[in-house]
């Protein structure tokens, strides 16, 4: 009797949003047949991970195994699931496959990365199917906040699997495919073995609103308007980019992109032709002599982030244009947890200007791409599957999607990164754990997350940094131990500079040191550091890292 | 013709929300008799303020001015108000004024720092009032989210001005007077030149709830849970742990507070009297051996702090008391900007463990303690002020509030910290800008925001740091440069090592190096600098921050 089995996997995205990479295999146990879904970013903070550039999933599990994979899937072009596509193809060396407008973007990050685009194919759409190994896999379209979101239906020796991905129940998206009941109860219908599913609103107990929802509000607030109109959201919801133009076309504004991505977005969805019919839009250079009461900019930058247009319109005179009293600056965007401080500093900043700030905190100019806690519910209900596998969320949503699928009377598991999951039977089981982490992209390189690397860097930025130096011919000290401090105050209790005081205490220790520890690199090193950590806690009430270099002349 | 004039200053507290204080003077120009209205402090973050303890007002103004000063008002005991009393008194050296519960607090802070608790001195209760040079002083009662707030009406020379403190209008606050409309449109009636207004909430377009509304949903969530109960909130909002103990008691459970500042905060409203019928709480110990239906927990950490009792609960086991499956957690609090990620984790942690936390999204379980703009209006409309200067709040809040005032007939002024607002006329003026910034107490240590030893932290931690020693004789070197790297990858593009690398290229500069440069330390230390950066960045495409010592012997 054949041990062939179905498994599940989430190196990233599975008790986090954020990072997604999910592989599935059929086959004997480690012998699996795998395709890989998704292979997403997520972004570093000050807090946990300063200096780095980008975060993805430790892999290492994978290249292992890279000669079994056959695919690499793409669900839709947000950076959490195409973002590491270049970083970790040469690792994997699978053929990637996404649609259209997904595969444009999957493209451009392998060129980034000096990789090949062509290993980018584009995938038809379901109920066209591509066979990879013992997988027939088909891209669903299914409405999300960027165009071409599509689900996986993943048909296996075993039965059918279907993958959400990010996904959301819009019938009237205004881009992109809207969602259609009747072809997902269509794939209902033949049975579905497990409906692996996104997590991420399961604690909003609304019904989630449609994107044509926020357009009469937009529409509303730019006729009350009197100078400049100027509206950040996310570049990639093309829907929302398109609804702002819209607005401000309607209402008499010529409509200028500013940021690299907003460009690159509207460009891309015209290129694929996921968008047809998007106003003409002005440069930079000519919405300077347009009169601003006239003018609508759509700016990059809803988080905040410094580099962005709306940070840099918010500190000053941008690619020639100004913020100044009476325009308006609508935020039609939520806040990501963290980068809260960012938005409140480019909000006080343009209120500086005598700029109006309007936000979503009236839920008026935003809606969510993701389900809320009913639409997850009809999801399972048009499915049907024997089991639900929650993914794309904290550890908290993934437990209470798999409370809702159990009240659905749905078999269920919580799988979060690392837990291999055999689906096989009628019950998911978590059969496994394998070791997963985060890898971080540091300049250009790839390091571990428990390399130490960055713990280094967090302690010196906490706890400043001392450097001791000593001279020593043969045991004998030539010269007082030099300090250099970095981040550290000049002065401390006794209110003489604290390098004195150091050397001080360094120089007295030296002069009566044994023989015994002056020959013995080790020890010496750790009384120089010692009395520095003392001395300096005294002095200021705090220990800093410390480096002591021994130089021994002979 | 006298030139004295009325002037009021913010060196914190106003353009964000954080270490209130505020200065008013009475007098000829610059030799105004000054009070200062709250000493409090903020809260550093990683981003900005890494390994900071406390952040303050800097008060190198008002320190030079301290023999003007004729005493030190406190609103009420909040840390943005108060925390920093015991810092900065011996800069000041003026008697303190609190009411009774304030002033235990303010004694606390300043026995923390080895200061005098008895320059805390008790003030009375409104319509009494303490004279303080050519100012007469009353703490009115206000509510709040903390006993015993109060306004301060402040009469002048110039004419009568409230300052409102941090307020909201509630008639019901359960803990702590409630608000008295009576009350405030008599100290309105005589005339009211200037009302310095909170403006935290003037985005918060309904009026604000009270804090009785709160009591019914907790008791539904108590008396629906199953396992032990958990709530967090802030330990200060004693009128909120006292509605969570009732709850508790309703449903038949033994209270037990943990966390430090939970057990002391309700103590010292039990000692000073604003607080009567708390109920009898048991020890952790005795909690051990009560069955958990019967247990609930009070906690600090409503904001994740990775120390408070909620963050250690989160992780094990913290004084004998253990979280378990079907356990429920309530957040009774708002998360403050920045504190999100921390919080978020704790919740996280918590579902790990089968516990169901819930939080304040529904808007059942949590009051603001602030004025929402149709409270603010009101209090507009009951005090009639000539003018109204906003304070307490960022940049945005303080225009809107401005605006507000504009519309319902009153002067107004957007006066940032270090704006001199000149209230003896009928228009506030900004008459003088004085430069204000923060101090930030690093370990024990006081230290500027333009010092540049945070600057030299954050560098550390963003970019890691590299340290390269090198020793002459004379002008001959003495064996190759020397390199130590901490927080910087192993290696890079070449796959050797980078300290080797660096090594290297600092050994082939050196070994070719000209007598001049040799001789030159300055222009040594420049050149193996940019050796550094420039391998390093060649190598892993990141310049990290670079330490340089040559030794010379002779």
């Amino acid at each position: 009797m054949s041990n062939d089995r179905l498994i599940f996997v989430a190196l990233g995205g599975a008790g986090e949003i954020g990072m997604n990479t999910y592989v599935y295999g059929w086959g004997a146990p480690d012998k699996e047949r795998l395709i890989v879904v998704d292979l997403g970013v997520t972004f570093p903070d000050m807090d946990s991970t300063p200096g780095v550039d980008l975060i993805f999933a430790d892999i290492a599990w994978l290249e292992e195994r890279a000669n079994q994979i056959e695919g690499i899937f793409i669900t839709h072009a947000h950076e959490d699931h195409v973002g590491a596509v270049g970083l970790l193809w040469p690792r994997l060396r699978a053929p990637i496959y996404a649609r259209n407008f997904t595969a444009h973007h999957a493209r451009r990050k392998m060129q980034d990365r000096g990789q090949d685009p062509d290993k980018v194919i584009e995938a038809p759409v379901w109920p066209e199917t591509v066979k990879a190994g013992p997988f027939t896999i088909g891209f669903a379209p299914i409405s999300h906040s960027i165009p071409e979101s599509s689900a996986m239906i993943i048909d296996t020796p075993a039965g059918r699997v279907v993958h959400t991905g990010d996904f959301k129940l819009d019938e009237t998206p205004l881009v992109g495919e809207p969602f259609d009941p009747d072809m997902w109860g269509e794939i209902g219908t033949s049975g579905v073995k497990a409906l692996v599913c996104d997590s991420t609103n399961v604690f909003s107990s609304q019904p989630g609103r449609s994107e044509a929802s926020v357009g009469p509000e937009i529409v509303k607030l730019v006729n009350d308007s009197r100078g400049m109109f100027v509206a950040t959201t996310f570049a990639s919801n093309v829907a929302r980019v398109k609804t702002l133009a819209d607005a401000g076309v309607a209402a008499g504004r010529s409509v200028c992109l500013l940021g690299r991505a907003m460009r690159r977005m509207v460009e891309a969805s015209v290129t694929t032709g996921v968008l047809t019919d998007f106003p003409t839009t002005i440069s930079p250079e000519d919405a300077e002599s347009i009169p601003r009461e006239n003018l609508m900019l759509l700016v990059t930058g809803s988080q905040g982030e410094r580099r962005a247009a709306s940070a840099q319109l918010a500190r000053g005179r941008y690619m020639g244009l100004e913020l100044a009293e009476g325009d308006t600056f609508l935020f039609s965007s939520k806040t990501i947890p963290g980068n809260e401080k960012g938005v409140i500093h480019v909000m006080n900043a343009m209120a500086e200007k005598g700029v109006d700030v309007v936000d979503d905190s009236s839920g008026h100019y935003h809606v969510s791409g993701h389900a809320n806690r009913p639409d997850i519910d009809r999801m399972h209900a048009l499915i049907k599957p024997q089991m639900v596998i929650p993914m794309h969320g904290e550890y908290r949503h993934l437990r209470e999607n798999a409370r809702l699928a159990e009240s659905n009377g749905c078999a269920s598991v919580i799988a979060p990164n690392g837990s291999v999951v055999d689906m096989t039977g009628k019950q998911p089981k978590v059969v496994e754990h394998i070791e997963t982490a985060r890898t971080y992209l540091d300049g250009d390189v790839q390091i571990g997350q428990f390399d130490g690397v960055v713990r280094d860097r967090i302690r010196m930025g906490l706890n400043g940094h001392a450097l001791v130096t000593l001279i020593l011919e043969g045991n004998e000290p030539l010269g007082d131990p030099w300090v250099e401090l970095s981040g550290l105050p000049e002065t401390g209790r006794s209110k003489a500079p604290l390098v004195d005081v150091l050397e001080e205490d360094l120089g007295q220790f030296v002069g009566r040191a044994k023989r015994k520890t002056l020959s013995d690199d080790a020890a010496l090193e750790k009384e120089l550091r010692n009395i520095v950590r003392k001395s300096t806690e005294n002095e200021i009430g705090k220990k800093p890292e410390v480096t002591v270099v021994v130089s021994r002349l002979n």
